[in-house]
Parts: C-alpha cells; sequence; structure tokens
C-alpha cells in the first residue's frame, strides 16, 4: 500500500477560535455557545466556498481519494445511484464555463468534477440480467439520484478541504442540462446535477466564510415553527452586509438577492425548463 | 465561550489501517492505492450505516453542533432552502418508526432530525416584503431544496461520526410525506426529504463497513464511459457477499437486490405517487 498519511490537520481549535469561527458563520448576536469542537467539525464549519484559484498542481492521487469518500457517503437503499465525471481538460473546461454562464473559475479551476444523478447503470444492468426496472422511470427515483450525488459530494468537499484545497459548486450546469450530457457523453437517464470546481485557494484573492441564518429561524424542535422572527432575519442582514463589505462587494444584504433569485421564471436562467430537458435526457418523471 | 473542545480524533491512521479500510470498502481485488489520507479522510471513509444504539444519552449542545455543521455546508445561491427539525419526543418518534415503515431504530434513536426542503421561509419573506417568488413553484426549486437539505445532513452526518456517535438516514419517510408534514406540522411547500437517526452505536451489535461499487464503474474520466465492465459488477458482488456473511445476513448480493428495488411502481412503497403528495403539500412542480 502506498498510502500517503499528508497533510495532518492542525491540533484540535482553541475555544477562541471556535468562537471566533461561529462569530463568523452567524454574527456576534446569534453566533451559538456550547457546542462539541474538535478537528473534523472544525474543518465543516471553517468551509468558504473557493472561486479564485493558484496555479499550483493537484496532489497525485486525489481524484481517488475525493471519490473514495464520496462512495463512502450512505446511498439510499445501497441503488448507489450516482457517478462522477473528472475533467481536467482545458477545453472541456471552457466549454462548461460557457454552459454555466461564464463562470471564470471553472476554467482557472485544474479539476471540476461533474456529479451525475445515475439511472443508466442500473438499467444497463437490468437489460443484461433480462429483469424490469420500471421504476428508474418515476419522479422519486430521480430524487434518489440527486440525493445519492449531494451526499457524495459533500463528503469529497469535506475531504478535499481537509487537504487544504478549496472548492465550489457549480448549480449552473442545470441552466442547460442537454448540452452538459452532450458535452460528457452522457447515456439517456443521467442528469449533470451540479460541478465541483476544485483547486489550491489563491492566497492573494482569498475567500471568507459567508454568514448563515440564526439556528433561531433553521432549527424547530419537536414540530415547525412558523413565526420566522423578523429580529433574526434583520440580525442575519446586517452580517451578511458585513461580510460583503470585507470581500469588497456591493452590501446588498440577503433579503433583496434572494428575493430576486426567486421572483419568477425569469429568474431561474433557463431552469424553468428543467422538465422539458429532463424529459429529452429520457428521464420519466412519473 | 464554553464551547467544549472535546473527543479529539485518535492519531492520523497508518499505512496498514488505510489499506484494511479500503479493502472494507471495496473489497481486496478493488481497494485503490496511493490514496491521501488524514483523520478527517479516515473518518470518511470509516462511515457505516448505524441502526442499534445504546441508551447511553446524547452529549449536550449537540443538536446545535450539528446544526451549526449543517448549515457550514455550501447553499444553492446561498437561499438556505433547508430547515430541520430535531426530534426527541418518544411519541412523535414512535408515530415516525411506523410512516417508515416500522423501523424499530427510529424508536430506538434518541434523536431523530427530520431534513426539510423548506420553500415556506422564502415565500413568507416574499410576503413580508410584498415581493413575488413565483420561481418558487418550479420543479427545479424543489430539487434546491432537496439538495441544500442533503449537503447539510451530510455535514451533520460527519460531525456526528467525529464525536463517536452513529447514524442513519430515513429515506422512507418518503414513503408518506403528507403525514410526516402533518405529524411535525409543516407549512405548505415544505417536503420532509428524509430523516436521520441519531444515537450511540451499540457495541453488542456494531455494524461494518459496507462495500461499495468499483471506482472503475462509478469514475469517469473526461466523458461517460457506458462499458460497464462486467469484472467489476462480480467483483461487487464477492464483495458484499461476504459482507453479509459477516453481518449474519442473507447472501443475497447487489444485483438481485437492488433490481428487486427497481423493477417497478409496486416495489417504491408508495413513493411512486410522490408527484400527488407533493402537489398536496403545495409545490407547483412546473
Amino acid at each position: 500500500m502506498s498510502a500517503a498519511l499528508s497533510d495532518p490537520r492542525p491540533a484540535a481549535p482553541s475555544a477562541s477560535q471556535a468562537r471566533a469561527l461561529l462569530v463568523d458563520r452567524y454574527g456576534s448576536a446569534e453566533a451559538p455557545a456550547g457546542l462539541l469542537l474538535n478537528d473534523t467539525i472544525a474543518g465543516l464549519l471553517s468551509h468558504r466556498s473557493v472561486r479564485a484559484f493558484s496555479d499550483r498542481p493537484l496532489p497525485e492521487g486525489l481524484i481517488e481519494t475525493l471519490v473514495a469518500a464520496a462512495q463512502s457517503a450512505p446511498s439510499s437503499s445501497n441503488l448507489q445511484t450516482f457517478s462522477v465525471v473528472a475533467v481536467e481538460n482545458p477545453q472541456t473546461k471552457a466549454r462548461l464555463a460557457e454552459i454555466a454562464g461564464g463562470q471564470k473559475h471553472v476554467v482557472e479551476a485544474p479539476l471540476v468534477l461533474v456529479w451525475l444523478a445515475d439511472l443508466a447503470r442500473l438499467e444497463e444492468i437490468g437489460r443484461r440480467a433480462g429483469h424490469p426496472t420500471d421504476a428508474l422511470s418515476f419522479l422519486e427515483t430521480l430524487f434518489v439520484g440527486i440525493i445519492d450525488a449531494a451526499l457524495a459530494a459533500q463528503n469529497a468537499l469535506v475531504a478535499l478541504e481537509s487537504l487544504g484545497l478549496g472548492g465550489v459548486y457549480l448549480g449552473a450546469f442545470r441552466n442547460r442540462p442537454v448540452e452538459v450530457a452532450e458535452l460528457l457523453g452522457l447515456p439517456p437517464n443521467v442528469l449533470g446535477v451540479f460541478g465541483l470546481a476544485i483547486g489550491h485557494p489563491d492566497p492573494a484573492r482569498p475567500a471568507d466564510v459567508k454568514p448563515r441564518l440564526s439556528q433561531r429561524l433553521v432549527l424547530h424542535r419537536e414540530r415547525y415553527d412558523a413565526s420566522l422572527p423578523q429580529a433574526a432575519v434583520e440580525h442575519y442582514e446586517a452580517a451578511l452586509r458585513t461580510f460583503q463589505k470585507g470581500q469588497g462587494l456591493p452590501e446588498v444584504g440577503w433579503t433583496a438577492t434572494a428575493l430576486n433569485r426567486v421572483r419568477g421564471a425569469e429568474a431561474l436562467s433557463g431552469r424553468d425548463r428543467i422538465r422539458d430537458a429532463l424529459a429529452a435526457l429520457g428521464f420519466g418523471l412519473r
């Protein structure tokens, strides 16, 4: 076994480092106290999406490591309905960047993993066995594929961040799923759910931890609480403006941006037609 | 800050421990070599679904810790379209177990987290702002909620396993989503995507690492390779039978079980009707 025991994480976070992470994540007014912390959890709390990569090459064995982490995530009924395409070819990345609406970090990243909801593998195994696979044509089974792909991808992201690398998901591949399928040679019943651009973070263009909504708005005890306290929403507005200021971004807050993104079909960048695209890709959606 | 720096992970895995993990995960014929390993990655590779829990109480601060980890996962356009209900009440757990088809570990687990695709929060924020939210009625936006929930839940699972706890996802909540919504008081436009039963693993009933398909069947380079080498499928059959034997389970392999699960609508335990259920829950699915 040539496994390299590389890049051990630093020592467990101190209490003050932990507090700083939680203030970054929630703002000082809403940062929870009394959390359980270790290196792995500190790593999760430290996540930031990286869109600026250096040209430092990726380590040998990275792709296989990320796929092993991904496959170690749970899979619904162990159906293993995800696959992944590892793209390093500059021309393919350029085309993916264009499909994603001109996201230049897709080209800059040395590696793009495209996570697939893959119902074709079971279809082919059924064909070889002479066994019906009619349940693959239901919307539920596409959900299974999407969930399997998401759980897998998140494990890969956790793994790569633990190695000091950075990444960002690329949901915009769903703007034009048929073109992604053509580019990557996907058979029917396979959807590119999202991409993950991966590289060494460029130290000259660092990303910060983005604040999230207060746990008061997200965590419910025993039953859903629909009261949505306005004060917590306003604390979040303030925390996100502070983040935006620190990143040199326009201080537009969250509410206006999020509401603009869900205002109507025209805000969905083509994803309002995803049912037609899925039908074209062979999904039954029953 | 009262953050407890608890349960530091053991020292980095040795090469022989790493090899053993990979043989468990892939079988000896298909175990990849040359992977990059550290404690976090070793933790990911060690995942096993735990369905047998001891009655040892959960640590203080666990739920807030898991939610902080969950919210630290990426969110599509930062829309934060997931919520989570933490269920500890025995009556509610008993009802959830029944909805899930009588899964007794749902009762045995001291905590069940129900992960929600939550489009209601943005709908309410839009209502308060007098802003349209028509894009919430598209199938794509439900995908966003499902993906946000899955990424978040997987971070929570990684966090709880790093603390020595165990868990198992409960996809069977999708068998009867309207009943889950009624039980938990979910407003329209909120779907219980899956549950996560959590507790201390019962040392008397240990779970093993379940093998997965060879990377040859899951990882594609540059373009999708549909050849699906039969030898790799057969290696997997053998690895899974070895696992089943070790767990005292019937040695049925993978292909027959997986194909039985996708044979047709009758194998979906009610999930063939999920479109009707989603419509009843208020989702537009346009």
